[in-house]
């Protein structure tokens, strides 16, 4: 039996989550989930999966919730909570599915309490990346990737522990607006926007998917779990994510992941690895598909994956702000306070007024983090 | 050091073997080699890489060989000859890339010598599947796939020993006349048939590559290498050879080896395997290339992939005659006896003259063998 605890159950990767122990009573065991405020859904999940604890960010709302199930389920609050139910004794597997730089610090204390991550909150990768690692080492644990990308270089990893990787190939959807230029985008509505083709995902990464901001956390994100250069991770449009990523090596043999889009099996692939246990969705049928094509990415219009790179070459501390300044512009455009194109000047501006420094410890990040939330406003 | 045995070594194969043994002297010593009548390309391979011994099919011309080169490489004659190449004393690995039935009995006798075999010589797991498997197991020792389809499926493998396949799709360039009907085929002559679009090879190789012989071949050699159900293997056309092959576990994850057409990767991993050391071609450019594309392979222009899937169903000794009426027939359209459109028919009224039995040794497939060859000129 695998004892788990899922950061952030009410969201995409965290109800599939809840799918794959569902499928799987005899193997999986809940002992704490996380939900930011949606209670209703985590009632649900509390009379389902009978977790010991729970967290909710909200703490009247956690007050309401616990008047609503068992007292065999704690309910608690807070960032505090969160971390909590990351380092409860126990559990084996934290699943962070928790979105955005909220899910540094949880995550960072599960990997000191020894537990494996299983890791589908990229920002804490983006903004913490040397520091976590050296972290993960330190308490010999481990990450294991659940996007879809990540998850795939893994998977053409596997068998190739002593054979160095001459370039990952990442791959990108390109977004709802691919072909666009910078003057057609100039009018997307958020409806346009949170209308991707290929994934169902969350609202903050199907801007990010958008924007392809995505794939540029995505590059920053592979480059400290696979402990690549910058030069060696290479972005290539791919409109059918059919092909979810690869890995050349030495020899010029490229190994690539492959499937039809579904989250699941990355989720599932982490919980379980190194076994691959069935999964009933459908097979991937090449001669239906027809062809498989590939572009270059156009950072001309979608500015925000130059930054991203810009910000990953730069180092430092300049990823933090790349991240929380994306958080919160994708936020401004959620609520309808800013336009779609406004996105990448909103985060260039902050950028612009960042000195980047050493991140020395968590507590840099956060207060970097900051910096970021105190400056957006005035740029 | 590792100590190399190369049967074939005149061929495409074997000379590209050579090529991998020129790069790593330090890692590589060449104790054999053996050709079937080029002894002027032996001569400069024996100056060259000084192997101990050399053995050539005709007797006169081994005679003359060895008054062209030092003493110190034995030149010897025969299929006894080329089994003596295979099992010689301080070769850990052969290399047979032999075209052809003939490649049985020199890879059995290596293999019960305990030698591990780089295997391009398909015939050989047609032929004798099951016996030859069995004898892998017996001796303790392994092959290693030099196919680029075998090998592809080979390195999808890796890290997956614990997974179960779920199938394996086995990727055609669908040969020069893919797209073609059977009319058109009526009247192609050898210059076309040896215009293939994507791999240098030899003669026999390159018809069997444009009737898809070669792909029936090679699923019944997939389906003995990695112990496959015939349901279990997909054949899918794929004109650009990008993905050499791929494989589908129980998840739903498709692991897929990809890379320009190269010989010397495979047999390169073959050789090296576990490691991957580094190549010097080119690296794949997805978005130089733009598309990859997939179709469903035409057994009604081309009736020798049916036929040979046919003989894998059937079984027993049905493949050893389907292999050698297609050698037969491909020889015969090679010296302008037949055309290209009889090379099905001959093998087709070959097989339905047969009953098949038990194959219990060598011997069996020997003489079954013998029986196509008497049979076919009166077919």
């Amino acid at each position: 039996m695998k004892y788990l605890a899922i950061l952030g159950s009410t969201g995409s990767i965290g109800t599939q989550s809840l799918e794959v122990v569902r499928e799987h009573p005899d193997k999986l065991k809940v002992l704490s989930i996380s939900g930011h405020s949606n209670i209703n859904l985590l009632e649900k999940q509390i009379h389902e999966f009978k977790p010991k604890l729970c967290a909710v960010m909200d703490k009247e709302k956690a007050k309401t919730l616990q008047s609503r199930v068992p007292g065999t389920t704690k309910i608690i609050s807070g960032i505090s909570g969160l971390s909590e139910c990351a380092c409860l004794e126990g559990v084996d597997l934290v699943i962070t599915a928790v979105s955005g730089m909220i899910g540094l610090e949880p995550t960072v204390k599960a990997i000191e309490s020894g537990k494996a991550i299983a890791l589908a909150n990229k920002e804490t990768l983006v903004a913490g990346g040397d520091l976590v690692m050296n972290l993960v080492k330190l308490h010999h644990t481990k990450i294991l990737p659940v996007d879809s990308e990540h998850s795939a270089i893994f998977q053409c990893l596997q068998g190739n522990i002593q054979n160095p990787i001459k370039r990952v190939i990442l791959t990108a959807s390109g977004g709802p607006f691919r072909g666009k230029n910078a003057k057609e985008l100039v009018n997307v509505s958020m409806k346009d926007v949170l209308n991707h083709p290929n994934w169902s995902m969350g609202k903050k990464i199907t801007v990010d998917s958008a924007t392809l901001m995505n794939k540029g956390l995505e590059a920053i994100e592979a480059k400290w779990l696979f402990n690549l250069d910058d030069s060696q991770i290479n972005i290539v449009v791919h409109p059918q994510s059919i092909i979810h990523s690869a890995v050349e090596f030495h020899d010029r043999s490229v190994i690539a992941q492959m499937g039809l889009p579904d989250m699941k099996l990355p989720i599932q692939y982490a919980i379980f690895y190194p076994n691959r246990l069935p999964n009933y969705s459908k097979s991937l049928d090449l001669t239906a598909l027809g062809a498989l094509t590939f572009e270059k990415p156009d950072t001309t219009t979608f500015p925000c994956l130059e930054l991203a790179l810009e910000s990953m070459s730069i180092g430092k501390s300049m990823p933090v702000v790349l991240n929380m300044a994306n958080e919160l512009a994708v936020a401004a455009f959620l609520n309808g306070s800013i336009g779609f194109i406004d996105i990448p000047k909103k985060i260039e501006s902050v950028m612009k007024r960042h000195q980047p420094v050493e991140l020395e410890n968590i507590e840099t990040i956060l207060s970097i983090a900051d910096w970021t939330k105190r400056i957006f406003g005035s740029v």
